[in-house]
């Protein structure tokens, strides 16, 4: 089941770096594995903002939660879930 | 190069029905076509609101306009177009 | 699988009578039906607004959309979905 | 009486870890005992976010605000109240 | 048990007079048996806009409802109500 | 000459709760002597949220805004204020 | 007493012409009325937009309200009042 | 002088064809007027909707006001208008 | 030419007492030379919050910012900027 | 391709002077280096706030990434793209 999450980057610009280094590196490893398995299906940049848009394919809505709420990022973001559903127009 | 485009459709609840559905059966090949162009990538519904979120591959913002503007029912929709970048966590 | 969908009807105050209670009637039979099968769990009244809050529950988000896109006041409402998750502080 | 009552949590991203451990588990207490009482009939988490959706049955206004206002982390919360009544179609 | 209710009246601007002036007229009524009723304790107009901020007390969210969904003028209305409690500061 | 002035509390919720006390204590006596001196006839919680609506009687704009700037919490407030006129429908 | 008033004209665009030139006819006669009394001190166009900034030195909200609801295009108004105080650093 | 001029255009969906045409070439003919006498310079789509971004070069917020009111679409026009400065970072 | 200039002030309830008197004072006396030199015209507050109103008179939008930018508690404001012009039904 | 960018600076207001100076210098040298480059055209201050109006002329979103998240201030801009084609009544 697909959900388009939207997440904006809330990090405060005084941040001590190394920290903030640590944290992204943490990050991109939990993103990755989540890709990997499956869940985490499309990852992009929004051109110009510290922030993404991405689709998870989830068996529900906890999973969903779950797989957000373990990002080492998730207190600095600002997350909107837009849960979708088949499009009768789509050709997939 | 991607966008995402949110649309949602803003169609007047007391519209004639057979004109809505000749304008709906036009927008649904329109769209096929398009998808089948390789341009509109992913069209996904809303759930729960006349809306969708999709992804098209453009070569420029102005093929983007023309693309979105040639829809049966460009003049019922409300358009954000968001446009996206590689994304240095994403696997793909 | 729970939602929370906050619907706002939006009557033009001009509609013809016979046909508003004609669709309201539809509605309610409707959303009884729908309330019957178990899938549409709560029913509440904003009170003091052409409004409500319910909670539906789905297999996916795809049953939720054609359950409320199948209401015969869809064209009428501004509806908002919130997926919900389990609260590790509920009771339930 | 019933309320639907919308709480977004925004704890400090860099708040101390044991300080809100503490906090929260304080809360999660207070949480139980409200809906062991009758007065907190659900409360659910919105997948993705650090927010809930919770439905109160107090006796007033008044009530309502004392046992919300009694949450441990209320300084953390922005909420939003709806009232609400009973729905004409509503089968319970 | 005490509401605040703002109420922005949103009439087309071309409506046809004398309906209009008939609505007022029994808007005018209806509200005037509800002060004398004691369940409309305030009626305060907004300076500059059709618009008014109220206060009731009534016994329920659902009596507020039926009360302010008998106004004749209720489907020109957007309402927002906000339920009150008492302030440890007032003196009343 | 009536005001219904809306304030919205936002006291850091990491602020030192002695001195938060004594603020809270100034406020409420600078409130109850407004409230005497017939400046200020109501004042009620907004239910659920750290916020309150008020009316206050004065004889000009110049009046509520020293009434309003003299409250201890006046730096921690958001303030909207909305000039009220005589309701035609009013009975009082 | 100063108010700031800001009015943005929301006219249908497929209004009659012949009725809208005689309803602006008698607003800018109104307007000029107001003027020469002395209650409306100044009217500015902003730049770009139907719509205005106005200051109003009224007795009283119920002069304002008054002076307002008689502008003959006052239907196709959205109206913002802001009730203003002397500044502490003006030198008028 | 430089404004930064954002126009979305609202043209009613069911809007007479021939007409809207009429009106489009008088708009398109009298834009063109405006870029070729030097204080319209720039004249961007905004990809994906029928809204355009503008640069004007006037003498004055007058002479803005005018230019944009000569604009045969106007009535469907929602403007906002940002006045323009020279950046101090900027090489031209 | 004229300009609406509507300023917001933002500054954190816990700054230091002295540091802003001395802010205040600097205000004050850049606020009172810019009111002698005519290009400062009107100065009101908003009654009820730290808030002003005010209609600058300047060349062009770069002397506007540069005088607003020499405020010393710029860096403290939101500001809005409208672009004024005369009104066809203004008598002055 | 070009883009509309506009940059709103949110700089605390208590930020080390000496160090917003070094920031704010070396912003300008990477802004003076991409308007050089021809991929940064336009840079106007926005009049009366630490804002600016930006167009961007670049081979692709990904390419217009780069260059704003290169900027040394971009952990303070919030930051708005709005992709631009041709407009069809564009003289150039």
């Amino acid at each position: 089941m697909l959900y388009c999450v939207m997440m904006d980057v809330n990090v405060p610009a005084d941040m001590d770096p190394a920290e903030l280094a640590k944290l992204r590196e943490a990050e991109k490893n939990r993103a990755i594995e989540m890709q990997k398995s499956g869940k985490f299906i499309h990852l992009w940049r929004v051109a110009g903002r510290p922030a993404n848009i991405s689709i998870f394919d989830c068996e529900s809505n906890d999973e969903l939660h779950d797989l957000l709420s373990s990002l080492p990022m998730f207190p600095y973001f600002s997350i909107k879930v837009v849960p979708l559903a088949k499009h009768p127009s789509s050709i997939k």
